[in-house]
Formats: structure tokens, C-alpha cells, sequence
């Protein structure tokens, strides 16, 4: 074991925790050093997950502040926003991989004007790596501190970031209709999340006003060179993973010419893939994968086009994405843990 | 008995055809007299569907040509398109009211740009009365072929007819994201219905060239005085019953004035809903009844907002609205037979 | 409204409670007074339940206390257990509908045994009805409190109780398996009920110590003419409603002897049916209804038979009967109010 | 690539054969050399299932008879019955992992009466290995033709042979209740499996005459000592993997012994776990992978137990124990290509 690098997470009783501790468990070069988990201290992750029944080997959940940071090589914040920055800003040196909003926004008023707290560390902003990590391998190696994007960040900047960087659509009227699974909701007892409440049901919430739009819009707008302003509106749909964008977008192009360019920045990339001409994105495609299906189809109204992503919630949009950026910052192969293929059905 | 009306059911082996038998068996005034269904003539219906186990009083199911329609009052086509207006287009006089695409379009030719196939009885066409029935009271006493809307058409005209028809919001720019449950795509033998392929799933289909589009653009162009086009994109969900509509529009006006347009058009209307300010539509509002529930919100971008309905798309989407188009065929009163209150969970 | 008989649900924030106005809503002799639940008093029936969107006027939510029960003829009890009695207890005189546990066991001491408490109220247990509707018949109209079965014990009683009495099954050895959607756990915060945790999974719980024995075991034995003790299991099924159990027996008779005891037992009930030979009965059956199908089947090992039943847990099993044993106790017509046919798909 | 074992997958249009081409994918010593799909040759598995969208490099499916399988080291049938038989019995000689029920039953007889057609190649049934891995282990390297076992028998047989083979439990009276998501019915067209048929629903299936009957009794009774007749009812969940057995009998042991007996059986198990004392076992604990989780309960009639396991159908019930059984039979690590941790949620 003497090669592997010794990480902890932070937070493992939620399902991003979880997912990432799913992950780890495989992952040749991971040590599971420490699990923390304030509320459920002392517990066993068997006793509190039922798919790690078969690894009762697995270290019990500890309170953070009773970890010994010292042997640990790299942090994963699986923490609630604020409750992160908090814990995360106090540590000695180790790198971190933060899958919450703490360090994705670079401003610091944004961040309270959208969730409602000054930020708790807000010198350390500005250092961070938004990692979107097909965009940010550049600056992996050396960060110290990475942002994982949102969920619908991370499937939204996909689809139009080398639209919008190569002004192949305009960067005005981006129309977004997001959908994702219930795991999307997270852990915590709401009455909202229980089973009948969601099954065999669709709806739309946090209309006009999700916290995931600022972060796509600074990232939108930093491609773009000017201030990007879209609508997005998510639905929550019963299932427990996935999540679909379709992005309605203005362009002077046609489908051939987007397709291309997203061809030509995703050539190379072990995760994201242009699908075949008229082929549909679907959640099925990458259930349980790190993998990001994309396309682009003509709109019936001239002078618009459809471009549609989908993802794993769970995995590129959170554990699975913070894992391919561990993997670049301590210079492993991209893929290292991340190869297994979706789960269909 | 004798003071019932003797219906015809055509095409009672599909999904829309077995929710009107559903409603009709306990319509007060309504008599299951026939049902026919080509490929299962001679079965019961509780033979074929589950929910009819405890009904084995119902006739059992003939082809349409051993049908005696003399002693019949109303038809209800259930039927595919094409064969439905062959079929219809036959009868000696009944009251028609029919399910199927095949008299919704007033135009034969556009009819066959969309559906491959010349209009078997275009003759028909103008006389057809387009069954929004919100829209349609004052022809529906006289109608002898009443079209129902398409399910999303229903949601979609719904949600904007009054918006458009009062100019409150922009004919242009419309774009419209929808969500479907599965029994939207019939009982027909697909692999792609399986649930496996589509439980705990989601993705979008016939983009940019769905069906119901022409139909929702002629109500549209109708009422707006010009022609409109607007972009559509279906998705399925993994649910039984429910349609979610999510519509941005542009619109020089507020979200209050917006509401205020839509409840002066829906104020006495016992099915259309207009929700309280911010609450958001969801299909488990609706599920299993005739109601519709629609709601405006702000949108982030200036100059847009955000209009949503949702519906049961085999009910008001489908045999919902037809027993509410009968009975003001017939001068019942508009809600009898479909009372019953949406089932949750 | 002078001929409507005026009824009070307590408990009106839970799925039963719910499901009775749903059910009330459209009875024709039923005026919805008042609706209790402490927690949420203050709040509207819209505000809470999705599903009354469509209905603003229902009365708003008010505490137990705050009822002038003197207007009241008829109160339903859908609380958790030992609240019931409490409440009910006290009430001056109306005629008292319970669905908790409370009333159901004959023996304060088992009661106690079971529900880990004193019971509140043992002065009252004699004298109360044990609702299951189609052996209860001839004791409803009299009775002042009668006590709903529990789903389970629904499903299971009308399976077996014209088995056991004719002895056409052994007392002995009976084995229950059985699978039930989620709202039987009811809509309290529990971590184990969310969406994600239930969704695309399946488990039993409560092995070998289900509280829904003691009451099954009471009526099996008082109909055996001695005790019977059995082996049930349940399960939890990612389902909204429906409840299905699957009973193996000893037995010295044949598929069809077996058949004709249910057959004779059932044969004018509106609401028990006894499936064709070889059809398997189904929660899809009767989703949604009150409706109850039943099946036997011969087994592989000899002198052993199956006996299977389906209703839907919060109808049948809970709400519904509840009308049901209403419409009795007040010499109504017994499917008033319950006429709707089941919801498929 | 020259230490990997060319393997072809004959039937990888069905959801085993696409499970093993999933798990083939990440195997480190297979190469997926051909895939056969006589009524689909010619696409591409990206073609015919969502989650190879990600895999256009994928061998193409050919039919069976194109295959040049004197490159080939193994091959895996996952055809239907008698097809399989009749296929693989013509191979020159490479070893083959059957999946299928062809070589599962000894007695070819008892496979005529199950199946329905006299078996297509009665001489390599003796000398076939009925791959129930962690019983078969000795057998395994020097097996020609491993029949892997059907999904419900590799539960029942793991949570009981240990138990019947050590006289822990009678052989009399086994009560087994099976639950399985969807999967396990195939890709075939069949209406009762779409969608809206199966989900918000549960029924029982094959009551009494399941064709997994005659295998879990042949084995049963080779460890028994003696013939072994069970009562067996499956039933259909609305989901899509997963699988779980309730399994009740007799015994004169206290649940303590019974678990003990199993704790030394598993001991040593890398995929079989005996879970702690009281925790039911879930199929969500072993989703994806090929884990297997029993556990053993008192039931509330003296002298029975209750036995209970979970897996995950499509995995440890197929294409896993077929992937594990490969291993063994090229003296590969059993676990190799299998350590994927649980997908939950």
C-alpha cells in the first residue's frame, strides 16, 4: 500500500460522499485514510449505506476534527456550502478537491447574494481551479485547492462552452431545460423527497432562480468575453441518477458546423462524446459512468438549434469528475478508476 | 337505461381507448354499448387489461364492422391516424368524437407533409371542430366530428392561448420543453417501451419534428393573427400518466399582469387551475382527473418569462377531454363523469 | 347540503387522511366539516397535498381541539396509534371510523405487548366493531366505533377467513409473504423512504415481528375456532400504492374445492372478486379502487395450495374501507362513494 | 494485447449478453474477439444499446456461423434454450460458459418435460459443471461446458445448500418467495413488459411451474441425500436488477446455529457475505455487482426460520457468475474484473 496516495472525505454520509467512497474502493492508487461524517460519528459505513454491507472493512465515520490531517495526502469536501469553506480553509496544506459551491464562484459578493452567507474564506477564491476538467488541465497540477463544478454546470458547459468560445452560437437567449434525478435532492429528510411524493411524477422547481446559475454564467461569460445572462429551468424527474440539458440556442450556423466544433475539442477526450448524427443523449448511456454524451439536432424555428447533454448526476457530475481531477493533480492517468462502463439496465 | 346515451368505443385494446371505458363506466349517462378493437375481437376486456378484471360485465371486444351503429349515439375514436378518419368517415351519422390526429389539422396538405399519408376524407377537414373545449363551447352543441387535442397541444394551447390571443406575450420565440409519461407512447410493441429501457431514465425524443407540432402552431397562428412557429421538444419520463409543460416566453409585460391575463380567461372554468403566486406545476397535481394547473414565473433574463402547465395526459390530454367534449355535445353538464378527484400518491 | 351527513377527519396530513377526502370529496352524501392535523393547522389542504391544488376550497387544517364536534355525525381517525384513542376517547358521542391500530385488538394486554404502550382507553375495546366490511355486515349499522383492519390484515383476512371456517385449509402452517408500496410507511421523515432509497430496490422488513400479526392471528383464530399463529414476512416494493400477498397453505382439497368456498363466500360482493382460473392477481388490478382479486393455484408440493390476493393499500386497505364501513353504519347504499373504477396504467 | 483470452459472445443482443460485454470491457485479461446476434447482425452495439454510446469501437454483431472461433479461447452463450444446446454443441472445442438452461439439468428427460423440447445434445449433459461457483470450485479448471445457474437458483442455492447439506434445516416444506426486477424476463417484445404495464405494480408469475424449479431441486437433493420437492412463487418488481429470496423453513436449530452454519460455509467468500445479526438483506445492497447478502431470522412459529438473500440478477445471477466462473477455469483470480462496488442509489 505504500504507493497509494491517502485521502479523506469529508461528508461521506451524503450520496456525493458516498459515490466518491464507491469509487475509491476500486481506485488502484486511493487509500481510504478517513470517512467523517459529524451526525453519524462512530458509525460504520455498512451500518449507514446499504451497497457497502459487503465492506465492513471500510473505516468508520469519524467527526472531521478527529482526523489526523498529517498522513493525508488529499481532502474531498462532501460538505454542505459554508459548512465546507469552513472546515476546509482550516487545513494544514493538503490538497483539496471540494465538490460544494464554496470555491466555484470567483466573487465573493455573488456568492452571498446567492446563498445567502458571506463566504467564510474568501482570500482563497481566487487561487482555486474551477475544475470543469477538460477546461482546467492546465491548471490541475499545481492547484491546491480545485472547485468541482455543479451537476448542471458541469453538463451545461459542456455542451456550449466551445459553441460559445468559438462564437458558433450567440451568447444571448441560451434557453436551458435541465432534468435530473432524485440523488440530485441529496440525503437530508425532506417530506418533498419521499418516495410517493416523487414517483410516477415530474415537476419544475427553483424557477428562474437555481444556484447553479451564476456559476454557469461566469463561466459562460469568461468564454464568451462579455456578460451571459440565460434562462435555466430544472425539473426533478423519478429516477435516482442522471441528468439531461436541452439547450435551445441561437446561431448563424448549422447543425454540421456545431457539431464539428464540438467535434474538434472533444477528439481527443476519454469521456465526452459527440454522438452520431440524429442519435438522441440519453441518462441510460452513462448510468453509473464518468462518461458525457452530447448532440446537436436542427429547430424547427430558423436560426436556432437544440444541443442536448447527458450525464451521471453522481459521477461526472460530482464524485466521478472529482476523481478524474485528483487523478490530474497528482499526474495519474485521467481515467485511473473511473473506466467501468454504465449500468444498463 | 333509457335515458342513456349508447357510445361506441373504437380501438378499446390501446391506452386511450381504455381510459375512456374507464370513465365511462361510471358517467351517469353514458352506456357502453359497443367496443371494438380489430386484433383482440372476441377477447373480454378483462381478458387484455388488468384494471377491467373486476368488470367482466363489459362487452366483450368485436371488430368495427360487426358493430351495429344504428342503435349508437356517439362514437369515440381511439383509433391509430389514417385508419381512424377511414373508419369515421363511413359512418352513416353518429356524433364523432375522435381521438386520433385525423381531423385536428384544417389543412389536408399539411396533414400529409407530417403524417406520409393523403387524408383518407379531407372532405371532412372543415367541418371538424378542434375540441380544446375551453375554446370550443359555443361549436361544440352542433358539431358533428369533434377533434381532441393532441396531449401536448392541450397543455401547451392551454397555457398560452389567452397570452397570445391578448397579444400580453410575444408570437415569437416561443420554445417549449415537455415531459411525458410512457403511456404517452401507446401499447404497441416496442422494444424502446420496455421498462427496462426506460425506467430510471430520461431522454428527449422526436426533436425538432414532433407531430403535434403543426397542430399547436395552427391554434397558435389562429389566435395570434399571424403565422407562428415555435420550438418543441418532447422528452419521456419514467412515469405512467403526466405531461409537464415548460414554455419561455418573451413578453414586454410582468409576471403579475401575465397571471392576471390568464385568470380572467380561466375564472370560471372548472377544470383549468391557475396556482397560487409561486407555486410550481407538477403532474402529481393532476394525475388520474381532468384538471389542468398553470402557473407564470419570472424568468433571469429581462424581457422573458416563464409560463408552465401541467395535465394527465391520457385524461384532459386525451379520454379526459373527449367525455368533457361529449357532454357539451349532448347538453350534459360539462363535469359529469369526471368528478373524481386526481389520485395521490 | 341538509341531507349530507357531516364528517370530521383527524389526521388529515397523512397519506390516509388523505386519501379519505380525496374519497369525500366526491361521496355524494358526505360534507367534508372539518379536517384536523396539529402540526399543519393553519394551513390549507392545498398547501400540503399537491393533489387538492384543484380544490381551494376545502376547509383549511385546524387542531383536534379547535373542532365543535356538536355539527358533527361522523369522525374519521387516521392518527398513529395510541394518539387515536387518546383523541377519540373523549369525543361526546359521535360515531367513530378509527384506521389506527387502536381498536382492532380485543386484548388490551396483546395490544400492549405489541405497541409498547398502555392502551389508552381499554374500556372501549369490547365494544368496537372489527371493520373488515364483508364479515362485519350485520354488527356495522349499531356500532359507535368501528376499527379498520390494517392493510395486511385486509388482504390476508379475505383471502383466508372462508377457508379457515370451512376448514377447507389447515390452521397451520399458513405462510404469508407479502409486498406493498410505499405509502404504507406512511408520509413521516424517515431517511429510509426517500425517493432515492427505495426507488429500483426491494426489501422485507419487520421479519417475524410485524404488528399486523396480533390482528390477523386474532381473526384467523376466532374464525379456526382455535389459535393460529403464522409466518408472515412483508416487503417493501418501489410502488405508490397496492399490496399484494402470496399465502401457501396445507390442504387436504383440491385448486377447485378451494375456489368454490371463495366463490360461495364472495359471490354478491361488490367489491371481492374471485379471478378466472389460472389469472394471477395483480396491484394493477385494482390501483386506486376498492377493489380486491383473489386466486388460488395449485402448488408443486403436494397437499399445499397458494392463495393469492391484491387490493390497493390505502383504498381497500385502509381508506375506502373506511367509506365503505360508513356508507353501512349509516344505511347508505355500500358503494357509494367508491364507484370509481381502478387507474391503469 | 497477446496475454488477453479472445472470447466471443454469442447472443450479446439480449441484457445478459450485453452485462457480460459490460463487464468484459474492463476484464484485464479478455478481449471481446466476436459478438453474434443472428437478428441484429450487421449494427453496432452502439446501435442496439444506449450504454455502449460511449464503445463505438466494439466489435460489430455478426451471426454465429461467421465467427472464425479458431481464434477464440472461450465462449459465452447467453442464447435461449435449446438455440444455446444446439449452437455450442457444434464448437470444435473451446471452452464454453453457458448461460442459458441447457446444460444446468442432469436428467434430459426432466429438461424435455420442463422445456418443452427433447434437448439438442443429451451426451455433453454428464460431463457439464453446474456453475454455481463457490460450490463447483474443484470442478472448474478442467471443465469443458459450464452451465451457469439460472438467477433464482444461484439465490436460493447460496442461502440453502450450506444448511440442507449439514441437516441444519428439514428438506420438507421449504416455502421460497422470489422477487425480480424486470430484466430478468428478457429484451423479448412482449406487451405485459412495457413500461406502463409493469411499473407502480407487483404480480406473481409462473405460480407452482417455474422453470427454475426442477435446478434448484436437483441440487437441493444431491446435497440433501434425498429427493427435495419446493414451493416456489416468483413475483415481478418494478425494477430494473435485483432479485431477493424469502426463503421459510423448518428446523430444529435456533437462528444462531443456522447462522453459523452459513458463517463457516462463507467464511472465506469474496462475493458471499453473511450479514450482521437482524440487518435484512436488500437488493440495493448488492446492485451492479456480483455480491450476494443472506441473513437468517426467527420466525414467529416455533420450529420455522426465515432465510433471506439478495443479488443482483443480471450479475452474481448471471453474467458475473459467469465472468467468475471464466476466472477459475483459466486459473485466473476469482475476483478479477469483478470488484466493482454496488451502484447505489
Amino acid at each position: 500500500m505504500t504507493d497509494r496516495l491517502r485521502i479523506a472525505v469529508l461528508g461521506a454520509s451524503g450520496y456525493t460522499g458516498a459515490d466518491l467512497v464507491r469509487l475509491a474502493i476500486t481506485h488502484p492508487r486511493m487509500e481510504i485514510a478517513a470517512l467523517a461524517a459529524n451526525a453519524k460519528a462512530g458509525q460504520t459505513m455498512a451500518a449507514i449505506w446499504p451497497h457497502f454491507a459487503p465492506y465492513p472493512a471500510l473505516p468508520a465515520l469519524v467527526k472531521a476534527d478527529e482526523i489526523d490531517f498529517s498522513g493525508i495526502d488529499a481532502v474531498f469536501g462532501c460538505l454542505p456550502h459554508a459548512a465546507s469553506a469552513e472546515l476546509l480553509s482550516g487545513l494544514p496544506g493538503q490538497r483539496i478537491i471540494d465538490l460544494s459551491a464554496d470555491f466555484r464562484l470567483k466573487d465573493a459578493g455573488t456568492y452571498a447574494d446567492w446563498y445567502g452567507v458571506a463566504h467564510p474564506a474568501p482570500e482563497l477564491l481566487a487561487g482555486a481551479v474551477y475544475g470543469l476538467t477538460e477546461f482546467a488541465r492546465r491548471s490541475l497540477p499545481a492547484a491546491r485547492i480545485v472547485a468541482c463544478p455543479g451537476c448542471y454546470p458541469t453538463a451545461v458547459l459542456l455542451a456550449l462552452l466551445p459553441l460559445v468560445a468559438s462564437h458558433a452560437i450567440s451568447a444571448e437567449r441560451i434557453t436551458v431545460n435541465a432534468l435530473s434525478g432524485v440523488s440530485g435532492a441529496g440525503r437530508g429528510l425532506k417530506e418533498a423527497n419521499l418516495f410517493p411524493e416523487v414517483a410516477e411524477a415530474v415537476h419544475p422547481y427553483g424557477i428562474g432562480r437555481h444556484r447553479h446559475m451564476p456559476e454557469m454564467e461566469q463561466e459562460l461569460s469568461l468564454r464568451a468575453g462579455r456578460d451571459v445572462t440565460i434562462s435555466f429551468t430544472p425539473h426533478l424527474v423519478p429516477m435516482n441518477r442522471g441528468e439531461l440539458v436541452t439547450i435551445v440556442v441561437e446561431t448563424a450556423h448549422g447543425v454540421d458546423y456545431l457539431r464539428e466544433v464540438l467535434a474538434d475539442a472533444y477528439i481527443a477526450e476519454p469521456f465526452v462524446h459527440l454522438l452520431p448524427i440524429g442519435v438522441a443523449p440519453a441518462t441510460r448511456m452513462v448510468r453509473g459512468s464518468n462518461h458525457v454524451v452530447i448532440n446537436v439536432f436542427a429547430d424547427r424555428v430558423p436560426g436556432r438549434a437544440i444541443v442536448i447533454a447527458a450525464i451521471d448526476n453522481l459521477v461526472k457530475g460530482s464524485s466521478g469528475q472529482a476523481v478524474q481531477n485528483f487523478n490530474l493533480m497528482f499526474g495519474l492517468p485521467e481515467t485511473m478508476g473511473l473506466e467501468q462502463a454504465p449500468l444498463f439496465p
